[in-house]
């Protein structure tokens, strides 16, 4: 129960106007009436009314983040960063969970903007251009290139997916695989996809591409994912997983098949989550700290109504460790 | 930048009145007139003002969530389902991490408080019973009993700890070690401390108690505990660990040593999270989603002046797999 200075008013027996008084410091007011009104305040635990301020101020120091789903770790850790720096700025954060979809996705958008959200970190892509344009907030997103006026944070795609390849061409593996989410997002995450498919074209060494549906992030459909692709292609002996998460499945799936990794079968993974399991995985890590940051760095600046580069592309990195 | 109808008075050039009325259809407005007004407000991208609403409802839809670490997948798993279930009932996620900062959480509960959220679930808990006392907004705990006015949901520690070390008794483990985080947080999980000690004080068999620092959930403090203890009790042969994060590290130390799990050490984790690398983890399973759905449902009651179960302490259950 919201408590305001009309409830102050009632209780100490006074006019509005002269709770405002007080508030505000005033007009001539008696030390008995001061105390009255304060105590008043302090019983019914009266706080400045900070939704009413940001009607005036025209600001909530809100923001929202829609992701596809926090129980991600690569989400969970991305928002735990944003959580950070929004909050160094005096922002709180408003969590939206998509989990893929359209509707819900468009629904958040609206639930947002009626709440005078100050913007929106978009980190689940669902929804077409042109329902992005009609937002009409400050707006950054994560990992997709809506058009040219809406600035977007990325890590260098197409990099990681060469350093990956590479590394499995380097290994003389003879036949690749790669593993992704679905590629019809339209996310930039799709150029992992591309730089593999080019890497192994390059080498002339066979390849395997395998997506989930639209319904990303499914551990069960992970695991049958992997599964498929050995009973397809048991001779694969190299697999680049676009998430780590992707490819503690590969790994696992190989020790139930018996195949040792990485004698057998190599397995680079995507993200650099810190999460246990992981802790062998060879991997391209994404500077996520330095995402979650500069998405609400750069938000911030178009809040502030400052310039904000419309392209941030980051550069990832390759950790070698046992399962290559 | 939030529009008002003040923005959109000026922009056709009539009164604020005006727009009032045609917003709520009131009074006789020429059709040219609503026709001018509603462009404008579709120009200006005008939102019927949930903010001013809320102020006259006081009531703001939002409901703030204060847990240690978004990052640790057991509260990921968690908020997943309570964002679920909030904006099922038309409630928005304002998220929190206070890091088990106490001058954070302080501060975000007076944050919470100012931007008028309708109540508070408390995951994190470093402050004092009298400070909570103080919040009085409708509140709902996790895992910690604050007062006998204060909701909280908890599932079975006790019984959980029990399973876990009768677990480790029956498969004759000689000399057992019970792992978890900081004890003095006065968290019902220390609960599951307690229910190891009788059991191992009941058996008469030796037994090792390892805690963290405040500063829970760092993964290198896993890793330093886990280390220590195989350095100072080589001869362990049976370890409880209080998440399945630090069982994770229990596992991959004993790989580190040449230690086979099960055969030498066997391990028993705590939470059930559902990440790569715990499916072959024996470990006793909280119901996640049930305790999300929970806190939100007992606050949603609180909130419309319902009642509430003040104790909600739901079971547990052991799932025996590749560790023990």
């Amino acid at each position: 129960m919201i408590v305001t200075i009309r409830d102050i008013a009632e209780k100490v027996g006074v006019s509005v106007t002269t709770v405002s008084r007080v508030l505000n410091n005033r007009g001539y007011l008696s030390d008995g009436l001061k105390k009255r009104v304060h105590e008043a305040m302090e019983e019914m635990n009266y706080q400045p009314n900070e939704v009413a301020r940001s009607l005036s101020r025209k600001k909530s120091n809100i923001l929202g983040l829609i992701i596809p789903d926090i129980s991600h770790p690569f989400f969970a850790q991305m928002t735990k960063h944003m959580e950070y720096y929004a909050y160094k700025h005096g922002y709180k954060l408003m969590l939206c969970n998509s989990l893929l979809d359209k509707k819900k996705e468009k629904e958040y958008i609206d639930l947002l903007r009626a709440s005078q959200v100050d913007g929106i970190i978009m980190g689940s892509h669902t929804m077409s251009v042109k329902e992005y344009l009609s937002i009409k907030l400050p707006l950054v997103t994560l990992d997709r290139q809506i058009s040219e006026s809406i600035p977007y944070i990325s890590s260098d795609n197409y990099r990681g997916g060469s350093l990956a390849t590479q590394l499995l061409l380097r290994k003389n593996c003879n036949k690749i695989a790669y593993l992704s989410g679905n590629l019809q997002l339209n996310m930039l995450a799709k150029q992992r996809h591309d730089a593999f498919v080019r890497q192994a074209k390059g080498k002339g060494v066979e390849y395997i591409v395998k997506q989930t549906d639209m319904n990303g992030f499914q551990y069960k459909k992970y695991e049958n994912l992997v599964r498929e692709l050995f009973q397809e292609h048991p001779d694969i002996d190299g697999v680049f997983a676009s998430s780590d998460m992707l490819a503690l499945q590969v790994v696992r799936e190989c020790r139930r098949l018996g195949k040792s990794v990485p004698d057998q079968v190599k397995v680079v993974g995507y993200d650099g989550i810190q999460i246990g399991g992981t802790e062998d995985l060879t991997t391209i890590a994404q500077p996520i700290k330095e995402m979650g940051r500069l998405a609400v760095q750069h938000l911030l600046q178009q809040i502030a109504g400052e310039e904000t580069p419309l392209e941030t592309i980051l550069p990832v990195k390759l950790l070698e460790k046992g399962t290559t």
